[in-house]
């Protein structure tokens, strides 16, 4: 199949070059020279435009973008929906929101377009050598594209869940759920840390992937870092975040269902950017008001 | 290796079964008849009496634990303690309170004996076909044990962690950690199930386990259950515990490590068992206090 792949980032280069093992006729695109070059690099036949990536086509066009939600994507869009001819199929898979999605295919199907929403999970590594998938949008479209699909994920790693929005819903939420795994994980690793026991931490993480309960990929990561840096003295524990565990909450708060443990995971990682808390300020100078308690000062 | 293992409830049954498989002398004892029986009926050796158990061995002797923490552990490990000859070694392979089985240690140590906190995972099918064991204790009684843990345990699934208590601390925070992995699904599923979106549980969870990042043990589980009952219909979000996750968060608080995620996972559990909440009383009156609001009257 012919596929043009906008977006040559981490993901986006990696998933070209797994699609090029299957065989397939890739040609990329990114805004940025250095991606396009180190997929040249790499490889991978790369236009020099967006314009470019689509006149090049003999058949049935597949836009596959990897690029950051928002803006970008937005862009991107826009400029795609001006180039595409009728029954062209652009493929989402970003973590975008999945309401912009549901937006994004109303706008393609305006023009005869179809716009899938493909959230992707397994890192650059299951880009590379077998990705996990969750696909929304119109079914048609989704049947061409699917032999694709199935090639480039693991077995079964992948689903086609329905109208569209429903792929980057599941993406959200698998997200949201990856947070509460690994703040839990987090914990349990600085109860292991400070319990005054000689733990190695590594092994710890080892045991706990060998037939234990609690038996995962992400423990298996956990284990690769704590070999690499045992007690992680050479990082901070600051929590960056992309955004889908931000939306799980605002969903868990649109459909008033509890998600307790999925806020706080968010909660912990605003938390970890802030050196000092205002919240923190107001209850010392609250605690001096009533009872004379000290107050640290600056 | 000659061993009595006493406790034949549903993880010292498949344990037994299991150091069986692998030729060793088991002699197996339960307070409880009918799990007596059972165990006869599965091939495996019984004793009438606790005392009976410990008369039965031809070398040093190694009793396996199996019973439920705290009244029935003590109770079991005095008798022990005035049966055993020195160089004797005790298994607590149960979730025991790591700072009883610190005390376990010291009082068998005044008799010359040995206790060796051992923390299981894996459930009935690991105790089965291959378990994960965390032990704690004295070195010499460990390395005495340890071909026997290796024979039942998975591969790489055995870490000797060092002095008494390490093992079951462990343990208790691997299960605190559970608690919040299991939390996080929960509340990643109860999305998917109000999302609006027609998701099947089963092919979601299915395609979770197949290349994602949350891939895990839990994650099959949660196939496994969703295959049988595709909604959960068939029972209550109840959620039962037995007492590491408390044992947990009390660690977190005497160590004055933040453990928010794994401490409302134990809140939503002990919340799943009220049905109704005095705090919701509370909070209702006060604001047909303040504001008039109305109340839901009974």
């Amino acid at each position: 199949m012919e596929i043009g792949l906008i977006g040559l980032g981490k993901m986006g280069h990696q998933l070209a070059l797994n699609l090029l093992d299957k065989g397939h006729k890739v040609t990329g695109y990114d805004v940025m020279e250095p991606a396009r070059e180190a997929a040249l690099g790499a490889g991978i036949e790369v236009a020099e435009s967006v314009e470019g990536l689509v006149s090049g086509f003999t058949e049935r066009r597949v836009i596959w973008m990897m690029v950051p939600a928002g803006e970008p994507l937005e862009t991107l869009l826009h400029e795609l929906l001006g180039l595409l001819d009728e029954g062209d199929i652009m493929i989402d898979g970003g973590n975008s929101n999945y309401k912009d999605s549901i937006h994004h295919a109303e706008l393609a199907a305006e023009k005869g377009l179809y716009f899938m929403d493909l959230g992707t999970s397994g890192g650059t590594s299951g880009a590379r050598e077998g990705a996990c998938m969750m696909i929304g949008g119109n079914e048609e479209a989704f049947r061409y594209i699917e032999p694709v699909i199935e090639e480039i994920c693991v077995q079964d790693g992948y689903l086609y869940t329905g109208k569209s929005g429903s792929g980057h819903f599941l993406k959200m939420v698998h997200n949201g759920v990856e947070y509460g795994m690994m703040q839990a994980m987090g914990e349990g690793f600085e109860l292991v840390e400070k319990s005054g026991f000689d733990y190695d931490n590594a092994e710890v993480a080892k045991v706990w992937n060998n037939g234990s309960v609690i038996r995962s990929w992400l423990m298996e990561l956990a284990e690769q870092a704590f070999q690499k840096d045992g007690h992680l003295d050479e990082m901070t524990g600051m929590m960056q975040s992309s955004g889908e565990g931000q939306w799980t909450v605002e969903t868990g708060l649109e459909l008033k269902v509890p998600t307790p443990v999925i806020s706080m995971s968010l909660m912990m990682r605003y938390r970890s950017l802030q050196e000092d808390t205002y919240a923190g300020k107001v209850v010392s100078a609250l605690r001096n008001e009533f009872g004379g308690h000290g107050v640290i000062k600056k």
